[in-house]
């Protein structure tokens, strides 16, 4: 993935965040790294070699999460691979049956065939999973969390107690989308959202990041563009998201913000629609989001409640014309919102409409993934 | 405008556009361009080296539009360059307060300010002014015209009756959104709209688009990106759009949307909300749209309405997940419009969602410009 430095450059960016405190378990600066630990849990990495599971790595590392052990699993495709991580040097192992002996826990992102099929086998040997695919996150057995939303979905299940366990992980749109909403929410319960995406190319995975950077040298170079991932060119374009459309019109990426939403805040009644796109951008959703209200909420009011809210950075400066961009969350851990205004079309403070980026591979995915196996411990 | 090749290349198109009726002036296949005729209207193109005006040019032609005579108008700075149109050489002049004399017909697209102080010198001299800057939009006594959606607006107004006039082109995002709306709101009545628009860099001019593409070129070579005309890397992201912010917390461009489509469609009570964002796409606009309507509109309905209305072409194909793309709508006249759907948010057929497409520079600008000067003669 070595054309993929793009995704990672820094010196470009025109804004930095705010800073935020540290996360519970991040290593102090200068501290000797802590997170392999002897009688620190066992974990497990399903689908290692993606993007996500590339960023499952990156976060367990940044976070100083504690372990004994650490297996990097995925296809046998990709088994035999060499990684370092944390300065020790691993074999990709094939995923197998028997790979989830002794495993405490299991961060799953390798598509919802394999969680389908190696989830409720790691269950069956007593290993939690945080599954990241779609598999499980409508079944009504299987809590769907977001740590700042809902933590109490997951009572009860931790390392330890020698029992088996799935969670699921909410799709991307979600996450970012609710991590902004929900405080709102919480103050003025939401009864109507009307949410539009513009969704970058790491939603589709590498290869798709890679085809989208592949893509724009070529129309530069006036050359046609290769169109493998996306049956059409991305570069300088955009479209309507890739998932496949259902009978109701809505294409399946929409449906998830729906229904997850709905699970997530155990209110079947809530109104959603949504209009999922995807826009050339590498690694950040960006997410215009119009909120009705039960109860009145001023814009004032409601860009306090975000300041304070966990996990949310508020970018709302009118006078510079400063807001929240994709590129400014890249590799960063909050969900950033702005435009945060009265709408217009509403009557009194019955409405707000808000702009949201989050970076789909961290919070959107893996960052997501392992504060729920913080929770865990 | 070497640079700017990338913005017509035609071959990584997608698909083509289903075909359309010849506009009323066309030039039929192999006919001798009849364009350049004595007795028709003498021309002005004000702001002849922008983007819009180097569009006026092409729509002028494509169309066939007769002319007696044009008069190639800029700015001092661009006085004295020279251009080839319909095969006859041009000297571009400069701009001066008696640049109208027996002009007919002038087409301005040089900005707010220039319109301000030379629309009404042109009207005095007897020049019926399409001005595509905001100068003029709302002011009571000059119509605001979509040819499509309210022609009845500039009845009365006509080359040869010796009076001079003024007559305003909505802004691009109006007239894209409202190409489409319209024939819905005219069956069912919107009585809310909740827009989000998905901008591309044509809208802030060419130096914007030359802009975009030289920054992707920087940032792909792993060189920080020039900011000359936004403020920030604009390859690979996305931002609020640069319209100043209102005290209302909308912007600029959100409020032209709002403001110009109650006038257009007579209607001071629809609500309308809007977020206006720019994406990295070169020349076309693309806008997700969520309706309420006054009276129930089925989505069957409303597809078999748009497949009739002007201007427009539905791409709504669900099985294959293609719908309207910006690339697609790139130098073409119709508006796309796709993921034609009830909305699942509101209650019966109270209310739909589409996604429209549209070329910014030419129905956005130019093309509407040239309607309107059609219906002049």
């Amino acid at each position: 993935m070595a054309s993929l430095s793009i995704l990672r450059q820094n010196h470009f960016f025109s804004a930095a965040l705010p800073t935020r405190p540290k996360p519970k378990y991040a290593a102090a600066p200068g501290r000797i790294r802590m997170s392999l630990q002897e009688n620190a849990p066992t974990l497990a990495v399903v689908g290692v070699t993606g993007a996500v599971g590339q960023e499952f790595l990156s976060v367990l590392s940044e976070r100083d999460f504690p372990y004994s052990s650490i297996k990097m699993l995925a296809s046998k495709r990709s088994a035999g691979r060499r990684l370092t991580f944390e300065d020790k040097e691993y074999v990709v192992e094939e995923l197998t049956e028997d790979s989830f002996n002794g495993v405490d826990i299991a961060l799953f992102s390798a598509g919802g065939s394999i969680s389908k099929k190696f989830g409720p086998i790691a269950v069956d040997r007593g290993t939690i999973v945080v599954d990241n695919s779609s598999a499980f996150r409508m079944d009504e057995n299987v809590p769907l969390v977001i740590p700042e939303v809902n933590p109490e979905a997951m009572a009860g299940i931790r390392v330890g107690l020698g029992k088996g366990a799935l969670i699921a992980n909410p799709n991307c749109s979600t996450i970012i989308c609710l991590v902004a909403a929900t405080p709102l929410h919480r103050r003025a319960k939401v009864v109507r959202m009307v949410v539009s995406t513009y969704q970058a190319a790491s939603g589709a995975g590498a290869a798709a990041m890679e085809e989208l950077e592949l893509q724009t040298r070529e129309v530069l170079a006036g050359k046609p563009p290769t169109c493998k991932i996306f049956n059409r060119q991305y570069a300088f374009n955009l479209f309507s998201h890739n998932a496949p459309i259902l009978s109701n019109g809505y294409n399946e990426e929409e449906m998830k913000l729906v229904k997850e939403t709905r699970k997530i805040w155990s209110d079947k009644d809530v109104k959603i629609t949504a209009t999922c796109i995807r826009v050339p951008v590498m690694r950040a959703h960006a997410e215009s989001v119009n909120l009705q209200f039960e109860t009145p909420l001023d814009e004032d009011t409601a860009r306090e409640i975000l300041k304070n809210a966990p996990g949310v950075v508020v970018i709302d400066d009118r006078e510079s014309n400063n807001f929240p961009t994709p590129l400014e969350v890249s590799n960063k851990d909050d969900v950033a919102v702005g435009r945060i205004r009265r709408d217009l079309s509403q009557d009194g403070n019955q409405g707000l409409d808000i702009f949201i980026c989050g970076d789909q591979v961290r919070k959107g995915a893996a960052l997501n993934a392992i504060q729920i196996a913080e929770m865990l411990l």
